[in-house]
């Protein structure tokens, strides 16, 4: 496989990082509207502006050959529990649809979880749509335990 | 019941909130060590100003007549998906062991909640251990729905 670069999300990333988080059958069921392509609606580029001044927070996307074939945010999370450890959390975590089932997810995960342990962190931890049965057996793979329930409540 | 206040937690809180993080069995079990009361572990104290610093990390104190009553930490989370809504994300929710049962923890979800209504959140999410059923059932009882798988990887 070509060379796989991580780096920090610019500004001109966003399309195609909306169209990826669109690009999803669970995920474009909660982005209300239409598809967006040519057009970013405002409340993205706010969204953007707030991960990327907030130094807890990186937006991750990984290119080849030029293009984005991935995505996903990382946050830091300070914490007195477990002694003061912070915690790495995954959201957001995106593969081109037409890219999806050659590794480059996996990859992904694990240069997240090199750069939680190169910070120090004392735990990895992200949730997964209990629909996604195979995001389930991907992420158990790479050593993450499904020791939690994920709760949510939408506002 | 006697007035709830709720407020941010400040240095003289900690060992407190320590306390409160270790009194409880599957938390003990998390953290290494002795348990900690008058002396408090140095990582701790790190851990308590890296959250004090941040803007968008809220670690609160449930206070009734003068004594901590519970705690928790509010990580607010901005992001680009469900349109660039920020979400709220509730960790380390703890009511001290004497007082559980009371309603204490329905109110201090119930405040927090509001919180992330106030500031526009799109979504409150936590995670909590399978092994809690009664927690599932709490936090079901104010509306969260379990539809994640909550993965933890230990570094």
């Amino acid at each position: 496989m070509a060379e796989l670069i991580f780096r920090t999300a610019r500004r001109a990333d966003v399309p195609a990082i909306v169209a990826m988080l669109l690009d999803d059958e669970i995920g474009a069921a909660r982005e209300s509207g239409p598809p967006v392509h040519e057009e970013i609606d405002a409340a993205y580029w706010a969204g953007f502006e707030a991960v990327d001044a907030d130094p807890r927070n990186e937006l991750v996307v990984a290119e080849r050959d030029g293009e984005l074939v991935g995505t996903m945010q990382l946050t830091f999370i300070p914490s007195l529990s477990r002694r003061g450890a912070e915690r790495l959390q995954i959201e957001a975590v995106r593969v081109r649809s037409d890219l999806r089932g050659r590794g480059i997810g996996r990859r992904m995960i694990t240069w997240a979880v090199d750069q939680a342990r190169e910070r120090g962190c004392g735990l990895v931890q992200l949730t997964t749509d209990k629909r996604r049965a195979d995001a389930h057996r991907f992420y158990a793979s790479l050593g993450f335990q499904a020791t939690h329930e994920g709760m949510k409540l939408i506002l």
